[in-house]
C-alpha cells in the first residue's frame, strides 16, 4: 500500500508513541549495538511490550524472544532494525506483512557506502513504500521519547540520565548528535525527544521534526542539519513552529564549502547554497545557531519561560570591564543597551555605593556579599525600567555565597516577569543546576549571554506565520511561447515584467540603422544600443552595448559597430538586431535577479552594483513570495545600503520603491515555474525610483 | 628620591620575589581584606618573613606584630598597604622613609570615586615618587608569584587550589581577572604569576608584564586591558616577548564604544581608538583574544610545548558533520585543511573501514573503540603528512574508554613532534585533566579548537621582533617654518613630501588667471584647479575644484569660478590663490593618511576610496616607521583590495609600488613628530604606479 497524508502522520505518531515495541535482530549481549535498546527500554522504565526478534534465543533479559518477524503479536507499533544489511529489506517486507507501520534501521552499509550502497537503499526505500513501512534511517541510532521512555536508540547518550524536558531535538548526525544531546543533558535543561535521522531514507528531518513539535510537553524545537532536500517540508516546519509559538534553533554545517552553482548566470555565481539556507530560514523565523555551543546557549534562553518585550539590554555585573565587553557585543549582535530613565536612575542612587556607576551596565561592585539588597534592588530597578526587556547579571566565583545569591535571583524572579540571565563565571558547581530551577538561564561566559539574549529577542520580535503574499501571474507578453526553454528576447522579457509591475526601461528592437534612428527620433532623448541575441546572455562581453548616443549619425554608426563586433566577438551567434532604449536616470546601481534553487524555488536576490557585487559580494536573498516589508529587510541587510540614503551629497533613495519591485518580482516569480533564471542588471535607481535596464531571461522546464 | 631606570627594576624584582613582607593595617580577622594575605601567605607556605603592622595587635596569629611602619625590621621588599584612603600617603611616605621600595595598595577611594578621589590619587603618586617607593595600585587585589608562594593580595583566587604554572596574568580589572584566573586553574593550565594592578598610580600594567616575563619558568603572558596610555611601553612589552619567544595575548574591552577622535580630519573620522590598539598588537605580533574563553583556548594552545610550522590543519573526527563544521572554520580563521598526500592516502587506506572517507578530515567514525590501532594510526598518518602542520581530533561522550583513549593519545604524542589537540565533546571530567598531563591541548568544542590552532599558527608565523626600519627625516622645504602650527601650504607640502620619496602629483600656485593659464601651459595636458587656502581643508565642499580643464578660456574662468565659490561659501578665508595640477592617471583610488595617536603617535592609514572608506570603513592602520612588507600587509587586510588586481578588464596595480609609498610615508611621519595630521586623498593608482593628487598637512606642537 502506499501511505496517505493521514495515515503517514498516525504511523509517525505511533512510532513516537509505541505501545509496542519490536528489536528485530535482538541480541542477548546488551551490551552490543542490537542488545541496547532492550537494556535502555528495561532500565529506564518503558511501560509497553518489548519484544526481541531473535531465532536464537527463547528469551533475552527475562522478555519473550520471538524467532521471527512473522511470529510477532499484533499491535506491534515500531521494530527496531539490527541486522546486517543484506537482510534489512527482507525484514521490512515482513514487517509489512505482519501490519508494523514504522522501522526503525540501526544497519548501515546503505548509502554512506559508495554507489552499492546507494543503490541497495534505492532497493530498501522502494521496498518500504510497497510494504507501508515507514523507515526511519538506515544507519540512524534511532530515537527517544523520553516522556514515555520509550528509547529505540543505542545512542552512547542513553547511557546517561535522560530526564525528559521541553526540547526536542532532531538531527541528521548520529555522532555530532549524541554530543548535543549529552550537552544538553550537561545543562540540565531537559530533552523530550532525540530523533537521528540517518540516511533518511524513508522519514526526513522535516517530517520527524513536524511531528514531535506537536507535542504540547515541548516548548522548543531544535535541529542538527547536514543536508536537504525538502525546502518546502523546512518552510513549513518554521512557519508551523511559529504558528505553534515554539522556537525551531538550526545548526547546519558547509557553511563555506558549498560551491557556486554550475549554470549560474554571472550575479548567480553568487548564490551559494549556504546563503540561500540562511536567508531562507531567517524570513521564516528560524534560528540559526553556529555551533553547538550556540545552540546550547539559545536552547538555554529559549527554553526559560518568559518572552521578551524588545531589544534593550539591561546589565548588572561586578565588574566594570565585563560590563563593557558585553555591552560591546550587544551592539554588535542589534541589542541596544539603553540609557535608564531618570526614576530609575533615582532609585539605583538610593542603594548603590558611592562610587558605583549608575548608568547602564549597572556596576554593583562586590559590595553586595556584605548587602545583598543591593544587587537585589539594582537587578530589579534595572528590569522595572520601561527601556529594558531583558538583563543580564554578571558576576565571578562567589564560592562561598551560593544561597545568598540563589535567594537574591529568587526573589529578583519573583519581583518581575521580564525575562533575566545570570552570567557567573567559575560558578561553583550547585550554582547554575539551583538557578536553572527557578527557571532562570545561566550563562558562565558574558558575550555568550548576550548573543543569547539577542536569540531571545529576535524570536520574540519575529511576525506571525500568518501574513505570506501569495504569488501573482503576469500575462505572458504575444509572440512568446512561455514553453519554450532558453533566453527569452528582450522586448518579451521586458513586456512581461512590465505586466508583472516591475519598472522597465522601455525598449525597442531596431533590425537596421534606419529603424534605429527612428526609434532614437521616438524616444527624444540619448538612447543606448544593445546588441539583441538568444545566445549572447552578457553583451558587454561581445561589445554590444553603446551608451550615450544622441544623434542620427551616432545612432547609425553605432548599430553598424555593434553587428561588427557581434561578428567578431560570437561569431555564430544569431543577431536578432540592436535594442534601442533611453538612457536612464539614477545615480545608484543596483543588481536584482532570481535563482530557482533546486531545494528551495525561486529565490530573488538584490546586491549592489557594479565592482562591489563581484568584490564585496553584497547580495541579499528571499524566498519568493515576499511582500514589501520583506524587501526592506534585504536593503537593509546590504553592506552598502547605506548609499541608497545618500552619501556625498547624493540624494536618498526611495528605498520603498525598490522594495516594491522586489515584492513584485518575487510574486511573479513563484507565479511562473518555467522561470530558471532573471538578471535586472543593472537597476538603476535614482530619486525617481529604480528602473531595470538590462534583462536576461531564461526559461527552462521545472521537471527537466 | 627619584628611581633610576635599574633601581625601578630591581624593585621591581625585589616586589615580586620579596623575602619580606609587611601587611599594613593588617586585622586578627583573617577573612577580611586586610587579613586575607596573611592567611594566604601562611596557608600556601611562603618561607619569607611575614611582618604584620598594627598597633592594636601585639601578635596575629602567632605572627609578631609590629606597632607602626618605623618599627619594621630591615630588609622588607614589599608592604601591602591595607589602611583607609586618607592614610594611604602617610603609610607610603613611612615605608619610603623605612627604605621599603614598594607598595602594595589595597585601598580604593582614589581615582575610580570622582575629582576629589583622582586629585588625592596624584597627592598618593607624587609622595610615592618623593618617598622612593613604587606603588601597585591603588585599588587594586594585589598580586601573587605562585613559585615562591607569594600572595600580596585579597583575591577571591586565592581561596582556592592555586599550583603554579607556565602563564603569568596581569589585569587591570580585579573581578574580571580573578574570573579568568579562576578559567585558567579550572583548565589546570598553570597561572605563575597574577597581577592586577589597579589604578595604575605608579606601576602600569606593561612595566609589571615586562618585569615577569623574563623569569624563565613563564612561557606565556596574557594580559586583561581596559585602559592603556603608554603605547610605547606596549610595543617595548610585544618586542621583548617576541625576542624571548614567549606568546602574548591581551584581551581588550570597549572595541565598540571608543568614538571617533575629536579633531580628525574627514578619514581620521574612522580612527577609532579601539582599531588603532588592534592594528598596533597584530603588527607587533600579539595575539589579541576577542573575550575570556578565546583568550583561555589560545593559552591553552600555547602553553602547550610544541611550535607549528605553518598553517595547515589535519583534522580527525568520530563525526563527518563535526570533521565539516572544523573545515568551514578553519577556512574563516586562515587556516588551510590540505589535501593529503597520496603516500598519506595509500597509508590511511591500510587501516579505514570501508566506509570512511580517507581525505581530510579524516572520519574514523566509532569503530576505534572496538579497534584502537585505527584511531592512533590514523592521526599519526595525518600528523606525517608534510602538508599538515597542527591537528584536532574531535570525539565525544565515550566515559566508558577513557582509559583506552587517553593511552592512544599517548603513543600519539610519543611517535609526532607536531602538536596536536583534543577535542572531546562532553568529555568525562578525568580526560581532560589525564590529557593535559601529557601535554596535549582539549577543548570542548571543535570551532574552539580551530580557533586555537590559528592563534598557535599565526604566533609561530610571525616574524622576528628585530627588523624594523628607522624613522627617516626628509628635508624641510623653503620657505616653510615646520615649528609653526596649522595648515602646511599645498606647495611646501607637495615639496617636503617629495623629498621623503612619495609620489606627489606636481603643482603650481596661480595667484590669478594669466598665472593659472601660464602653469597649464606648463603642464601641457588637462589641469585640476583647486582653492589654495590654509582655512580651507575640504575643497570640494566649497566648490573649490575643477577637473579636466584643457584650454585656455576654461582655466581663465574656472579661476574666476573657484574664487568665486570661495568668496560664497567660505566668505572669512584667506585665498592663497589656485593650484594649478596636470590631471592623475589611475583608475583606483586609495586614501592614505596619517594621524598622531595620543597613544600610539604617527599611525599610517590606507583605505578604500570614494565612497567606500565612508560606508565600508574599509581601512588599515598601521604604527611608524615600518617596512614594505608591512605595508603589503596593510593592503591585503581591505576588503576592497582585489580591486588592485584588477576587476572587470581593469589592470592590476604594482602593490609593492604602494606598499613603498605606505612605508616611505610612515618613515618621515616618525620623524616629524610635528606632524599631527596628514591626508592624501585621493592617491590615484595606476599601472604606473601611485600618485598623490591631495594633500591636507598640518603641524602641531606635540607637547601642547
Amino acid at each position: 500500500m502506499n501511505l496517505t497524508d493521514s495515515s503517514r502522520t498516525d504511523a509517525i505518531q505511533r512510532m513516537i508513541h509505541p505501545r509496542a515495541i519490536a528489536v528485530i535482530g535482538a541480541s542477548a549481549d546488551l551490551s552490543k549495538v542490537n542488545g541496547r535498546p532492550l537494556k535502555h527500554l528495561l532500565d529506564k522504565g518503558y511501560t509497553g511490550r518489548i519484544l526481541p526478534v531473535n531465532p536464537k534465543y527463547r528469551e533475552i533479559a527475562g522478555l519473550a524472544c520471538y524467532p521471527d518477524i512473522a511470529s510477532l503479536p499484533d499491535g506491534v507499533d515500531v521494530a527496531v532494525v539490527a541486522v546486517p544489511a543484506s537482510e534489512v529489506i527482507a525484514s521490512v517486507e515482513a514487517l509489512g506483512a505482519r501490519g508494523v507501520p514504522a522501522a526503525v534501521v540501526f544497519s548501515s552499509g546503505f548509502g554512506e557506502m559508495g554507489a552499492a550502497g546507494r543503490a541497495l537503499e534505492q532497493r530498501l526505500a522502494a521496498a518500504a513504500q510497497r510494504a507501508g513501512v515507514l523507515l526511519c534511517g538506515p544507519n540512524c541510532l534511532g530515537f527517544i521519547n523520553a516522556f514515555e521512555n520509550v528509547y529505540a536508540t543505542f545512542s552512547q547518550y542513553a547511557d546517561g540520565e535522560t530526564g525528559a524536558g521541553p526540547i526536542a531535538f532532531v538531527t541528521q548526525s548520529g555522532a555530532f548528535g549524541t554530543a548535543i544531546a549529552a550537552l544538553v543533558r550537561q545543562r540540565g535543561l531537559g530533552l523530550g525527544y532525540f530523533i537521528n535521522t540517518g540516511n533518511e531514507a524513508g522519514l526526513a528531518f522535516t517530517e520527524l521534526m513536524l511531528a514531535v513539535i506537536e507535542d504540547p510537553r515541548i516548548r522548543v524545537a531544535a535541529g542538527y542539519l547536514e543536508g536537504l532536500a525538502d525546502g518546502d517540508g523546512l518552510v513549513r516546519l518554521a512557519r508551523r513552529c511559529r504558528e505553534l509559538g515554539k522556537p525551531l534553533v538550526l545548526t547546519k554545517v558547509g557553511r563555506m564549502a558549498a560551491g557556486a552553482r554550475a549554470a549560474a548566470s554571472h550575479t548567480g555565481a553568487l548564490a551559494v547554497q549556504d546563503a540561500v539556507f540562511d536567508a531562507v530560514i531567517r524570513q521564516y523565523g528560524v534560528l540559526r545557531a553556529r555551533n553547538e555551543e550556540q545552540m546550547l546557549d539559545m536552547l538555554e534562553a529559549l527554553a526559560q519561560p518568559r518572552a521578551c518585550a524588545g531589544f534593550g539590554l539591561g546589565i548588572a555585573t561586578q565588574s566594570g570591564g565585563a560590563g563593557v565587553m558585553m555591552a560591546d557585543r550587544a551592539e554588535e549582535v542589534g541589542l541596544t543597551v539603553p540609557a535608564l530613565e531618570a526614576a530609575t536612575q533615582r532609585r539605583l542612587a538610593e542603594f548603590m555605593p558611592a562610587f558605583g556607576a549608575a548608568g547602564n551596565p549597572v556596576d554593583v561592585t562586590g559590595q553586595f556579599v556584605a548587602r545583598p539588597e543591593l544587587l537585589r534592588e539594582s537587578v530589579i530597578a534595572l528590569l522595572d525600567d520601561p527601556q529594558v526587556h531583558v538583563a543580564i547579571v554578571w558576576l565571578q566565583l562567589m564560592t562561598a555565597h551560593v544561597d545568598t545569591l540563589v535567594a537574591i535571583f529568587a526573589e529578583i524572579q519573583a519581583r518581575t516577569d521580564k525575562p533575566f540571565f545570570v552570567c557567573w563565571v567559575a560558578a561553583p558547581p550547585a550554582a547554575p543546576q539551583r538557578l536553572r530551577e527557578l527557571g532562570i538561564a545561566v550563562y558562565g561566559a558574558g558575550e555568550r549571554a548576550v548573543e543569547a539574549a539577542a536569540a531571545l529577542a529576535r524570536y520574540h520580535a519575529g511576525r506571525p506565520a500568518a501574513a505570506q503574499p501569495t504569488a501573482a501571474a503576469a500575462p505572458c507578453p504575444p509572440g512568446l511561447d512561455p514553453r519554450r526553454d532558453g533566453m527569452v528576447p528582450s522586448v518579451q522579457a521586458t513586456a512581461w515584467l512590465q505586466a508583472a509591475g516591475i519598472p522597465m526601461a522601455p525598449v525597442a528592437l531596431a533590425r537596421d540603422g534606419d529603424a534605429a534612428v527612428a526609434a532614437w527620433r521616438g524616444c527624444g532623448r540619448a538612447v543606448a544600443l544593445k546588441i539583441e541575441s538568444p545566445d549572447i546572455a552578457h553583451k558587454t562581453e561581445v561589445g554590444g552595448v553603446l551608451l550615450k548616443l544622441d544623434d542620427a549619425a551616432a545612432v547609425r554608426a553605432g548599430v553598424a559597430t555593434l553587428l561588427a563586433n557581434a561578428a567578431r566577438h560570437a561569431p555564430g551567434a544569431r543577431i536578432a538586431g540592436v535594442l534601442v532604449q533611453p538612457m536612464a536616470e539614477g545615480h545608484l546601481e543596483l543588481v536584482v535577479g532570481v535563482q530557482r534553487d533546486p531545494v528551495f524555488g525561486a529565490m530573488v536576490m538584490v546586491g549592489s552594483g557594479g565592482v562591489l557585487v563581484e568584490v564585496l559580494k553584497d547580495v541579499a536573498f528571499r524566498r519568493a513570495p515576499f511582500d514589501v516589508d520583506t524587501g526592506l529587510a534585504m536593503l537593509d541587510e546590504l553592506r552598502m545600503g547605506a548609499l541608497l540614503d545618500g552619501v556625498r551629497g547624493q540624494p536618498a533613495v526611495d528605498r520603498r520603491a525598490v522594495a516594491r519591485l522586489l515584492s513584485d518580482l518575487s510574486r511573479w516569480a513563484a507565479a511562473t515555474p518555467r522561470l530558471a533564471e532573471l538578471d535586472l542588471n543593472p537597476v538603476r535607481v535614482g530619486p525617481a525610483g529604480p528602473v531595470a535596464v538590462d534583462c536576461v531571461m531564461v526559461l527552462r522546464d521545472p521537471q527537466a
